[in-house]
């Protein structure tokens, strides 16, 4: 593979030493041609379009954060020009503005190339709840692209862009960075702006993004987090230079009696093997009973918040329900059942679990929990489109109810060549703290980019990132 | 009048020369014969259980802040052993322990003396919603008496105790202060628990402390400020000793063109009258649009919320609906009509409009408002029982869906006699710069006590609340 590792340092190196944005685009545009998979993106940027972007850049100006970085965006945020489907070709509409996220990462100098592949409305962690065709996972076609982020997920896992856009409320941030061994940042609720975001769960749920190593992740949510006072929802949230990570942090995982891998041995082998690692980079690792984050968990499509994605399709099932898919109008439509009193009742129950837990974690710097619980093939999806993805949430649908940020961080391969990825969660506002442990936490062990098959050489480094601006302090 | 004045200065002076708790507990129940009022109270201490409360006090101990002091408590809040209506018979029971700011209270030395009458369910601004039969209000009785907190405002307001507590969600605990002319103390959300505390409308309402003078609801708010574990809307307020107001605060009224009166020429003249005391007392007055706030205050009732009182009487609505008064259940069955979409939805509108009014507040030290537009007479709420109601949550509605804190504070009677009222508001945590900031104005111009013709003399000054523990610094 002669390709340029589509890292934003390498880019920038490589731009540095003279090669062309176009020399980049021709590269994205052939490395989707090799893939080969039609079930990726919605719609794209034509190569000409593409490239008259990278034109429009001018000479390499290393003070843009992306300038010349290839970047894809999930099909439920807007692109000006480009048409916003969320998964559904009846609900689809062509925006003539840019989401806010969007335009600021191109301000920044990253170039569109394309809309991507969803789990339809945003609802499900698989990716094949698609009307479009299921975008294949990149490193293993037999299991599922995750979702519902899935085509970002998988654009990135292929290494043919450098960092995508997705949305999580339950995982769709999270889940597919597992399967595509990329990382997933999901960041605290509000900030990133949801102006131009079709909404599946306005209250709980945000723009997330992936890339191939954390540096990347965090530099463009560096660049794509700013108070948004259109969105009802934002916050003032800081996205500050990573720092060094407290030396030696307190990490609570899920007691042996809570943990939950759905029989997987090489799953849990994995897992306690990214934990070794991380008591050997000096963390403190406490055992909590997860009983009540599973609890918080359930909430999410059993409670009243189901009715939050309902009021984005009401309209449209009313007109035509047969547009939305079966699956999909399963899971949501069982808000029909729930009146405004049960929705308050939701709330109160979540009220109360949320007080347990804030207990369960008193003391902890972070959790770091398995992303998923093990691994499910599209195959297992053919034949029960609900539990293996209820499954997949084990982990993840408790964050955003809880107001946690995460990021879910590639480990090394499992036993079996499957991807190992386990999630850093923390208090709402502590991305930076997540992102700095899970540099660390990514460096250690031997692991590839994705499905790439370019190795993670271990840059940057504290020190190298620190050059490039990311890093405020060294001081370990 | 020889009775020892209802405030907790004179009492403590009283007992500090010699006046014994058992003393103050009979005139308590003569001032309360004298009254004869049947409906202030539903269940009361006996005189003989008040007195060996007293007598079980001990010698008189000036470090307990509320030592010997008798006070009331809304009939929709626990005290042990006696009967928690909520104004309903049919929802009845008996608790055996008191509500946790109940015990706060009773640790620091208050006295027991009633459970007080209220609108049911406390769903009314009114008073008279009660099968119990209304109190009088304190002063004129052809006006309603305030609620839902109406007998803890009349009680406080005839000087039979000291405090009382009450509730509010809409207002209840503003209202009634404008109508029996004495202080209502608003606390933020969460400040006080509600463990033991009957819900009306649980994510946005909070216990409340009526008194003759702000001094004496700020020494009960210190003393029943505590965050309390088991209640899951708890959160971490600070009830400091009151400093010294910013000298110069930037106090915004509603604008001239959005400012409501119902016509009522007396009450804008009363109102512009506390506004030139505040100017007077170097305030930089901004007059600001209130269309947003009104926007926010029609979604108590109009929007979602409503449901919230709903989950409270669901179960008894459908074992025996007669038990709940018509217009109790005109109020709150609008609920049926709500999905948990419908919820959802309001909360959207919610976050939006007070991103909006967020705006609009923006540089503003506080708020101050009219408590009530106008006053409202018994029978015109015999004539219709939602109307009146509605106008009076003009200024108060708003302010729980805002998350501010509020304090009712008399001002020098009205040309016609009755009670003048202003309202200060403040974002959440600000309730010691509201208080501080009442306690000036309530020592400006001449009043007397609620119905008491008891004078308002001044004190306690900022000089001598110092010597009582109340005030922090003294440097104006």
């Amino acid at each position: 593979m002669t390709d340029i590792a589509m890292t934003i340092p390498d880019l920038h190196a490589a731009y540095a030493r003279g090669v062309s944005p176009e020399q980049i685009i021709a590269q994205v545009y052939t490395r989707l041609r090799e893939v080969d998979d039609p079930c990726i993106f919605l719609s794209m940027a034509s190569e000409a379009d593409a490239q008259a972007a990278a034109a429009a850049l001018g000479p390499y100006d290393p003070a843009k954060p992306l300038w010349g970085v290839p970047f894809a965006v999930k099909d439920n945020i807007d692109v000006a020009g480009y048409e916003t489907t969320a998964a559904c070709p009846a609900y689809a509409y062509t925006p003539t503005q840019d989401a806010f996220v969007v335009a600021k990462l191109r301000e920044a100098g990253a170039i569109f190339i394309g809309k991507t592949n969803l789990d339809q409305f945003a609802t499900g962690l698989v990716g094949v709840r698609t009307p479009y065709g299921a975008p294949r996972n990149s490193i293993d076609p037999e299991i599922v692209p995750g979702g519902s982020s899935g085509g970002s997920g998988v654009a990135v896992g292929h290494g043919i862009v450098a960092f995508s856009l997705g949305t999580d409320t339950a995982g769709s941030g999270r889940v597919p960075a597992a399967l595509n061994n990329i990382v997933g940042l999901k960041p605290t609720l509000g900030a990133l702006s949801a102006t131009g975001v079709v909404p599946a769960c306005r209250s709980v749920e945000t723009v997330s993004i992936f890339a191939l190593t954390v540096a990347d992740a965090y530099t463009a949510f560096t660049v794509a987090c700013a108070y948004d006072a259109a969105d009802a929802y934002a916050r003032h949230i800081s996205a500050p230079p990573l720092s060094t990570p407290k030396s030696a942090p307190v990490i609570g995982i899920p007691s042996r009696d809570s943990i939950r891998f759905s029989g997987d041995a090489v799953q849990e082998a994995s897992f306690n093997a990214a934990v070794d690692l991380l008591r050997g980079q000096g963390a403190e690792i406490r055992e909590i009973d997860f009983t009540p984050l599973y609890d918080v968990a359930d909430m999410l499509y059993e409670g009243a918040w189901v009715a939050e994605r309902y009021t984005v399709i009401e309209d449209l099932l009313h007109k035509d329900p047969e547009a939305i898919l079966p699956v999909t109008r399963q899971v949501i439509c069982k808000a029909e059942a729930l009146s405004a009193a049960d929705a308050f009742r939701g709330m109160y129950r979540l009220k109360e679990l949320s007080r347990i837990a804030e207990t369960a974690l008193e003391g902890l710097d972070m959790l770091c929990v398995p992303t998923i619980p093990t691994f499910h093939t599209v195959a297992e999806l053919e034949a029960d489109p609900i539990g293996p993805n209820s499954n997949f949430g084990t982990y993840t649908n408790f964050v955003n109810l809880l107001d946690m940020c995460g990021i879910a961080v590639p480990v090394p391969a499992r036993s079996d060549g499957r991807p190992g990825s386990v999630t850093l969660l923390a208090a709402a506002g502590k991305d930076a703290d997540i992102a700095a442990s899970g540099l660390a936490l990514e460096a250690a062990g031997k692991r590839n980019l994705g499905a790439t098959g370019w190795p993670f050489n271990g840059t940057p480094t504290l020190e190298a990132a620190a050059t490039d601006g990311l890093i405020l302090a060294v001081c370990g």
